[in-house]
């Protein structure tokens, strides 16, 4: 028998069909028309947003999920202009992107797409819906929601505003869908033939379950465990900077370094500088034997280590081959940066490190959407396929293949009756959904 | 306790790093030191060959099988060239596909590089060892191969002589390993921390069975039901030229066309002309009920199926919206084509199907990585994410960014002591490993 999950992914895949032939006038306007709406129902989201909040009081939930689970005010307002920004990007569906005349009147053209159907699993915050499903209208694809029980009623005002106001904008009916129940996470990760990703959204316990349970691409990650490696021919001044940029401008995020890795030609000089910074800024360390023999502090238990706080792993090397033969192994494939004034340092960090992100003289932290300039984020991945490091807008697209002919045939090629120019070019699609 | 795939896949991983960092032109002499190789040693490859294929007669191997297992002399030759020629291409790794300066100084490059380690299972034919371990070598990725017993000999001889070469040239020990027994398929399809991604290349249930069995990315197709649909305002001509070339070109391979879906309005001018041409090609025809009242033919079974021979499926359909609908139900995502001389037609069936490949007016064969220009091919893919369509090249890169800096730190933005520019351009990496 069909479950609700069954209808919704089957809906949705229909849904996503139409949703591939819509302009971008028509998605942006659309864009606009939710942003409206939003603007214009702050009061029911804000009374449905304190509904949750007061029985979430009620039941216990921790101080900071309370603070994320909040939905007013300057939070809404960031919202809705995110909203309204998301209308001026450009559309990530419909770039060309390899162009080939395989012969007189053949032509080729790579063209992007939607995905089709993203299903989106979230905890607590509210504001994580409302992006999210601009996001996925953005790019043409289709949505299915499913929010932490503590914002139900939040997230169910949420989806009835942003699902009105696209109908009215012509948005076909079911590219929106909110699941209710905790059981209908288990059953969203078995539609692998009517959903094309699954993008979690919470910690990392959270997210590597979802990794675990799912045959459906994942788009995120689990966790950040991220290293500066202070090379032999570093700048003592730039390391201290930026270890501790990279440790504490915001320590609970998955891009801060939880692990610094000391050439040892440059621990007398550069070791003393670190201790004295990571003192000032209350970060405990947790160093190797001989960390711990110079410094006097805690050894390490464990090299994996995501410590989300101001703690810090510390290691003395005795070459940039053992950084990075210990990033490939105790990282986690998110940002790694060098410092140090040798090009060739640098050259062969940056390419034997097997990270989505990997940096010179600057601070882990530098590794998002918003600082690459995308525009907006859809998350962080730490797969190697299909998208890697920061992941905007082309995070939710895909390609397929468009080929323009007369009447055509192979026959014609393989009895040499014709032969292949496979002239490469740069002209757009004609066609350009 | 460590199995030989342990040790194969954790020697792979350390190769792959040392990869990384090799040039093209190491790359591309020890490409060209191989060719020679198997060139000098061409009797012992054929004298092992010889071996296979004597034993598997004996072993009562099917016929097509052992055609398949055959490699000497003009299979040998096309191997040979293969390399040389894949020593010309460009380098898939080292590429700028993203640039922009976050500010002055801070200057960010997505750049494409190897994805580390390969696992290929394939079923007899020992030309593919060669090919893709090359594709590999010239991606800079590590490889795994697993053929079948039946090739044992020829396969076994070629890694030696190909591992031999490659090694005179430094590329690293352990990036190409031979898997000989069975039970090490299903031991590599669980190395998902050391195997990047599998390439099966053998039978559809062959496929489908690797694809179930493993969490690691797959890059491959199982089955290809590929549909002609016959517009309401087809050329007839055109129509009969396209079904022919995609139904009889080559009936066994995965971009032969499986399904014809004819518009109710173009139905009494092209079925005569259709059935006419099948059966001077001696195609057999399955038909929907009207089709088989109108031709006289069997009913079709099953719209999902996949012949493989002389045999089509063929419906009449109402609209071009049915028509989409029968291609999203019962298709596999792989290649179809619209005949009609209306261009919107054509861009709404182009852009409503949800394969890799959609073509206008020509025939479905041209689905293909050489007749797409990419030099070489690494298979074909229906699946969305990573490489969709045929793959060349470019399906075993993935990417990185690299931020160069000179201490820059993310407090002074958030501060507002420095703004971000965001300045887009088109640099190429100063590092291009």
């Amino acid at each position: 028998m069909d479950t609700t999950v069954d209808k919704a992914a089957f809906g949705a895949r229909r849904a996503s069909y139409s949703m591939r032939a819509l302009s971008s006038e028509a998605k942006n306007k659309a864009l606009i028309r939710i942003a409206e709406a939003l603007e214009m129902n702050r009061d029911i989201i804000e009374e449905a947003n304190i509904t949750d909040i007061e029985r979430s009081k009620i039941e216990g939930l921790a101080y900071p999920l309370l603070k994320r689970l909040e939905f007013s005010g300057v939070k809404l307002d960031a919202a809705i202009k995110g909203i309204r920004e998301m209308a001026e990007l450009p559309d990530p569906v419909g770039s060309t992107t390899y162009q080939c005349d395989l012969d007189e009147g053949l032509e080729l053209y790579r063209v992007t797409c939607p995905l089709g159907v993203i299903g989106v699993i979230f905890e607590s915050r509210p504001d994580a819906l409302v992006q999210i499903s601009a996001l996925c209208l953005k790019s043409s694809n289709a949505v299915i929601l499913k929010g932490g029980s503590e914002a139900d009623n939040t997230n169910k005002v949420l989806t009835g505003i942003i699902s009105d106001a696209a109908c009215e904008m012509d948005i076909p009916n079911g590219w929106i869908t909110l699941l209710r129940t905790r059981s209908d996470v288990g059953e969203l990760l078995k539609q692998d033939r009517n959903v094309d990703l699954i993008i979690p959204r919470g910690s990392n316990d959270f997210v590597s379950m979802i990794m675990k349970n799912t045959n459906i691409p994942v788009l995120g990650h689990a966790d950040g465990v991220c290293h500066v490696y202070i090379d032999k021919y570093a700048d003592p001044e730039i390391a201290v900077r930026v270890v501790i940029d990279g440790k504490t401008q915001y320590p609970a995020v998955c891009n801060a370094v939880e692990t610094v890795l000391v050439h040892k030609d440059a621990a007398s000089l550069v070791l003393p500088l670190l201790d004295k910074a990571f003192n000032e800024n209350n970060v405990q360390v947790y160093g190797c034997e001989k960390t711990a023999e110079k410094l006097g502090c805690q050894l390490v238990s464990d090299w994996h280590t995501e410590y989300l706080d101001l703690k810090v792993s510390l290691k003395i090397v005795g070459s940039i081959d053992d950084a990075t033969d210990h990033i490939n192994t105790y990282g986690s494939g998110h940002t790694e940066s060098i410092v140090t004034n040798d090009r060739r340092s640098a050259e062969f960090f940056m390419s034997v490190v097997d990270s989505g992100n990997v940096f010179w003289n600057c601070s882990t932290r530098f590794s998002d959407g918003y600082r690459y300039g995308f525009g907006a984020e859809v998350g962080v991945s730490t797969s190697k396929v299909h998208a890697r490091g920061p992941v905007g807008l082309d995070g939710l697209v895909t390609y397929k293949y468009k080929l323009f002919g007369n009447g055509n045939i192979v026959g014609d090629y393989s009895s040499g009756k014709k032969d292949f120019d496979h002239i490469k070019g740069n002209k757009a699609c004609p066609f350009d959904r």
